[in-house]
C-alpha cells in the first residue's frame, strides 16, 4: 500500500522574521494526520516570486497533495495569488459564488456596497484553471489545482496515535523505565518523547493498512505501557492539564476558585478557555497589589510584614479565604517571584508558594523555578493544576 | 553587496501531526533578523534519517548558514546527533565541560551522581568533527559545523524595520488610503499588512549595505506614513496592545484593575505578562459566576434577573464596583457570551459588553464577534484594552 505524502508551503515574510508564529500549519498537521495523510515536509518561505514557483516545483515532486497557505489578502504584499495564476497557465476571473459571500459580508458589517473597495472586489477574482472552495469565515476563497491533468486515486493508509501524560519522572529516567517495551514494539510503531511545563508526554504512533487492525495493535501496546508506569501518568489522553481538572471536578460535582498573585490570572484563564467549565468554576481574586491580598484575602498585616507575599502563610490564608469568599469546595492560591525583577537576597526569581484547600486541609509545597517570566508562569500555572490533581485523587482513593 | 541566506531546519515528527506548534524557529528568526542575515527559507521535517540528510543537502546548496533544531535530546527518538555525526564523517566522544554541566544540573536538583544513567551521560557527547557550543539551560550541548573545509566571511547586509499598529479601519479600507505612499517606495523597501484580532500591523522593511543610511531612509518613509494616517495609528512601534496600556498608565502615574466574567481572567494574564506590571496593576475580581458578581462585585439581583449577566448594566456595576474595592484609577469590566454554548434567542455567541472606567466617567460599548470560544476571548480583551486606551488618551487631550 501506498503512502500519500503532503507538503505544506506557509508564504509570507512574517514567518521569516519571526513577527509571527505559524499556528495555520500546526492545525492542517493536525487534519492531514486524521484523515489519514502523511505530511513529510513543511516549508515557509517568503512573499517573493522566485521562491514560490521554486517551492511549487519542489515541492510538487516531493508530494501528492501540496497545500499553500497565506497571502491571500486584498494588499499588495499578497502576490500568491497572482503568481499562483501564472504558475498553472489561467486567467484571473470573477468568482460570481465568491463575490456574493464578500458582499454578504460587507451587508453583514452594516457596510453599504459602495464601501466596497475594487481590491474588495478582486478578492473574488480566481484562476480559471482552478477548483474554487468557498470561504465560510472571510473573503478571499479557496482554490484548488491539478497539475498536468492527473487525477489521483489513493487508498489511505491509517495512522492511529495513543498518548499519555506523565508527571513527575525525567524524560531519561522515564526512558530507562520503559526501554524493554520500546524496545520490543513492532517496526511499525513509533514511541515519541514530548517534554514540556516539567512534565513529559509518551506519544505511541502507528501505521498500516486496515484501520480495525492498527487501532487494536495501538490498544494492545498501549495497556501494557500503561501497566508499566501507573505511579507516573497523569492521563492516558492528550489533553491538558486544565481539561483534565475539569473533568475531575464535574465527576464529583465540585467548584474551584483561585487566588493568584504572581500567575496574574492565568490559571482562570486556562481553566475557563475549557468549554462548560461555568459548571465548575466561580472565579478568581487576582491580588496583584497587596492592599488586594489584605483587604479581599484577609491575609493578616502581621504575615505580609514578617513573612512577606511570598511564603507559606500568605498562600495558606490566601487559599482559605477564596475557598470561603466564592463557596468553593476546591481552592488554589499562588504567590512568587516571577522576574526579571522583584527579587530579594533571600527569595530569588522563580520562587514559588503554591497552597490547594478543600473543606479538610490545606496543602503546601515550594518550587524553584529557573526560567524567564513567561515560562515562570506557565511552570506554576501547571504545578498548581497538578498539586490541585493530587488532592482531588487523593480524595477519591 | 551579497546577501547572507540562511535556512533553518526543524526536526520533529510532532511537528508534522500538529501536535506542537512551531515558537522556536520564530525566535531564531527574529535573531537572525538582529544581525542583517536573510533568512528565506525554513523546513519542518520528521525523525527519519533519509528526511535530514536530504534536508541537509538541500538547505545546504540553498543557503549559507544553516541551522538544525530539534531532536537532541536523551531518549532513543532523537536520531539527529547520530545522523549528523554520519554525516560530517565523525565520530562521537565525550565532551568534557558539557559533561561538567550535566553533572551540575543534577546536583542543582538536588540528584546524586549515581541517579545519572548511560542516556544522560550520552548527552554529553559530540561528533568530533564539530566546534561545540556549551548550553547554559539544558544538558545538550550545541554543534557547529562547517563543510567542505570552507569558512565564509561575509560582509553583512543591514536589514531595517518599522512597524505601526492601526485600529478601526480594514485591511482594505487601509491600503486604499495610503496606495500613493506604497507605490512611490523606493524598491529596497517592502510594506507589509499583518491583520489580526481586528487590528491592522503595517510593517515597513528596507535594506542595504549602510546601516545608518537606511535607519535614516526608514525614518523619512516611516513620518511620512504616520503623517497620513494619524487618526487609526494606536502606537508607531511593534509592541502588544498590553504594554501600550502600562505605559500610559506609568506616565499618568494612575492604577488599573479589572473585573472580567467571560474573559476569565485573560485580560488580567496579558496585563501582568509585561515585567513590572505591578506598578500599575493592582489585580482583578474573575467573577465567572453571578454569586461572585452579586457578592464580590455588588451587582444588583434586579439587574442580573431583569437584563441579565451579559448586559450594560452589569459591566456599569462591576466596573464601578472593581475600582472602588480596589482602589485604582481606571478600571475595565467585560462580560459575554463565549461560546459554544450559553447562548439564548436574544443573545447569541459572540455578544460581549464592555465598560471601562476612571473617577469621572463610564463608558460601555457592545460588540459581536463571530469567532470560536479561543479567538472570541481574545477579541474581547484586546477591544477592552483598546476602549481603555482610548479614555486614556481622551483624558490626556
Amino acid at each position: 500500500m501506498d503512502k500519500v505524502f503532503a507538503s505544506i508551503i506557509t508564504i509570507g515574510d512574517e514567518l521569516l522574521i519571526g513577527q509571527v508564529v505559524d499556528t495555520n500549519s500546526a492545525w492542517m498537521a493536525q487534519e492531514l494526520n486524521k484523515i489519514g495523510v502523511w505530511l513529510h515536509h513543511r516549508v515557509a518561505i517568503g512573499d517573493v516570486k522566485e521562491e514560490i514557483v521554486r517551492a511549487l516545483e519542489e515541492e510538487g515532486k516531493r508530494s501528492h497533495v501540496v497545500l499553500i497557505t497565506g497571502g491571500l489578502g486584498p494588499t499588495a504584499d499578497d502576490i500568491t495569488k497572482p503568481v499562483l495564476n501564472e504558475y498553472f497557465g489561467g486567467k484571473l476571473v470573477v468568482n460570481e459564488e465568491a463575490l456574493d459571500r464578500v458582499k454578504a459580508i460587507f451587508r453583514r458589517l452594516n457596510m453599504p456596497e459602495t464601501a466596497m473597495l475594487e481590491r474588495n472586489l478582486k478578492q473574488a477574482e480566481v484562476p480559471d484553471t482552478c477548483t474554487v472552495i468557498q470561504n465560510a469565515k472571510g473573503t478571499a476563497p479557496g482554490m484548488w489545482f491539478e497539475k498536468d491533468g492527473k487525477v489521483f486515486q489513493f487508498t489511505m493508509p491509517h495512522i492511529g496515535h495513543r498518548t499519555l501524560l506523565t508527571a513527575g519522572i525525567g524524560e531519561s529516567a522515564l526512558a530507562e523505565h520503559i526501554k524493554d517495551f520500546e524496545e520490543a514494539l513492532p517496526a511499525h510503531f513509533k514511541l515519541a518523547y514530548l517534554p514540556n511545563f516539567g512534565m513529559v508526554r509518551l506519544r505511541l504512533t502507528a501505521n498500516g493498512a486496515i484501520a480495525t487492525q492498527i487501532e487494536q495493535e495501538l490498544d494492545t501496546q498501549f495497556s501494557t505501557l500503561q501497566a508499566i508506569i501507573p505511579d507516573v501518568t497523569v492521563v492516558n489522553e492528550d489533553i491538558p492539564m486544565e481539561e483534565l481538572i475539569g473533568r475531575l471536578l464535574l465527576q464529583k460535582n465540585a467548584t474551584l476558585a483561585t487566588a493568584e498573585s504572581c500567575t496574574g490570572g492565568y490559571i482562570a484563564h486556562l481553566i475557563t478557555a475549557i468549554p462548560g467549565s461555568s459548571a465548575y468554576f466561580n472565579g478568581s481574586i487576582v491580588s496583584y497589589s497587596n492592599q488586594v491580598k489584605k483587604e479581599v484575602l484577609q491575609v493578616s498585616e502581621e504575615t505580609l510584614a514578617t513573612d512577606g507575599a511570598v511564603s507559606e502563610s500568605t498562600v495558606k490564608q490566601m487559599v482559605t479565604q477564596v475557598r470561603r469568599l466564592l463557596h468553593t469546595d476546591y481552592a488554589i492560591a499562588v504567590s512568587g517571584i516571577m522576574g526579571p525583577g522583584g527579587a530579594t537576597p533571600d527569595k530569588p526569581v522563580g520562587l514559588v508558594w503554591i497552597a490547594v484547600a478543600d473543606a479538610k486541609q490545606v496543602v503546601t509545597k515550594q518550587f524553584n523555578f529557573r526560567f524567564d517570566r513567561t515560562r515562570n508562569i506557565q511552570l506554576t500555572a501547571i504545578s498548581a493544576l497538578n498539586l490541585l490533581r493530587l488532592l482531588i485523587v487523593d480524595n477519591q482513593s
